[in-house]
């Protein structure tokens, strides 16, 4: 296989697809295990609508406290904590600071979207308890967070890039590749203000995103599909930008034999 | 900055340094917001010592019902839960079997190690909670992870690869690299029941090597500090493989403006 372009990749996992093609090629031997010892999990989790805009300035101030994966969970069960109390009120999300800069800075996935993906498995369910949901939102919030010139949010009082702020398109949902692509076109240092005014938008971007789509779940107006999977596309798991990482040397995956 | 391998990176950034020099340069400004509505969480929680291996084996088999992430949380939380009871009995493990394939199959950071980060980070607390206990254990496994020829348990029963099994080291937490490296040595396809035993194996060896430092911790012997820390050493959030996905044009991370 070639450069692989992202158009070329929509065309190829059909965009928009309902089934999860991920399903067939990942995760297969669904069985009980006899060790699993806890089954006072009740899905979905009583929910409310919440205002995008009142969750996305929650999380950029949360930014500031716990960074962006706990930012964006604290946006979500803060205020479901107030309004309806358990499950949320005793869950532990400041332990989700462990999440920022990519796990612990080592630049792997945003942690706004490992966030935000807790929230929605949370909420609506695994996959495993019979809703798809928080499996779509999380995988469609990695794709949107890919190919969206981010950050989308403008918070109410900035801490910086008060006059304007540079938006990037990471092509790809891994902290160093999104951080370093906006570093890159601003000019900004990682320490600087300027970048944490960027990361504490994009936590408050991806909150405001999280809560539309579950708003719209809560209306039962949700009706998206997986928009992008790479597993029965290309045999592995995979982000969207194979090119950049491998240039036009992507390697073949072994396949199943016939 | 030409092709760096991992030894200039481990010479340049302070092998075992004990300070956390990643929250100097990425983690600044630890305000509490207002907006913080939930303040129930208390630090550490309860902890008994596990046996390691009994965790592994529950984590190898959980992997068959829940995915990486949610294994390694399970086998650890299902055990507290029954030995403690809560906060360890309402924790919702199940909702994150969306940390399987690098985030719903993404190929991001391996759900084994995102899953143990959630349990370090309970159990320890989050390093704003005064302890950074929780925090060097999630980054020094993923550098123990990055740096060691995977799978290192061996299940009692394993579902394949029963005569030998084909070890890999990934040099990078990625689950796309991780399960790549291993698919081309061993010629196995994702889908295959080897491949999954693979990664079943990898959930079980994390969920061990977890358990063997929690125990250390709760024996007061658990003394390591970060290992390695890119923020600090390279500007940017990052793992240590930078020439794997550059080659040898390594960009240079905006400084800051003395």
């Amino acid at each position: 296989m070639g450069d692989v372009s992202r158009r070329d990749f929509l065309i190829g996992s059909g965009l928009f697809s309902a089934g999860l093609l991920l399903s067939k090629a990942f995760q297969i031997d669904l069985v009980t295990s006899a060790e699993a010892k806890m089954k006072t999990q009740k899905w979905p989790w009583p929910y409310e609508k919440l205002d995008p805009e009142k969750t996305a300035e929650i999380a950029y101030n949360e930014w500031y406290r716990v960074f962006c994966g706990a930012a964006v969970i604290s946006s979500i069960f803060s205020q479901l904590a107030e309004k309806i109390g358990e499950p949320y009120a005793s869950f532990p999300v400041d332990a989700f600071i462990i999440q920022e800069g990519g796990l612990a800075g080592w630049g792997t996935l945003c942690g706004s979207i490992n966030g935000a993906a807790v929230v929605a498995n949370c909420i609506c369910g695994p996959r495993i308890s019979g809703s798809e949901v928080g499996h779509i939102i999380s995988t469609n919030l990695l794709d949107w967070y890919s190919n969206t010139d981010l950050p989308t949010y403008k918070p109410k009082n900035p801490k910086a890039n008060k006059e304007r702020i540079v938006q990037t398109m990471s092509g790809s949902p891994l902290c160093h590749i999104s951080v370093g692509k906006w570093m890159k076109a601003s000019g900004f240092a990682l320490a600087s203000p300027e970048r944490k005014d960027r990361c504490a938008r994009v936590a408050a971007s991806v909150a405001y995103q999280l809560t539309m789509m579950l708003n719209a779940w809560k209306d039962g107006k949700f009706h998206e599909g997986v928009k992008w999977s790479p597993a029965g596309t290309f045999g592995i798991t995979a982000q969207q930008n194979c090119g950049e990482c491998h240039g036009s040397n992507i390697p073949e995956a072994p396949k199943m034999k016939k």
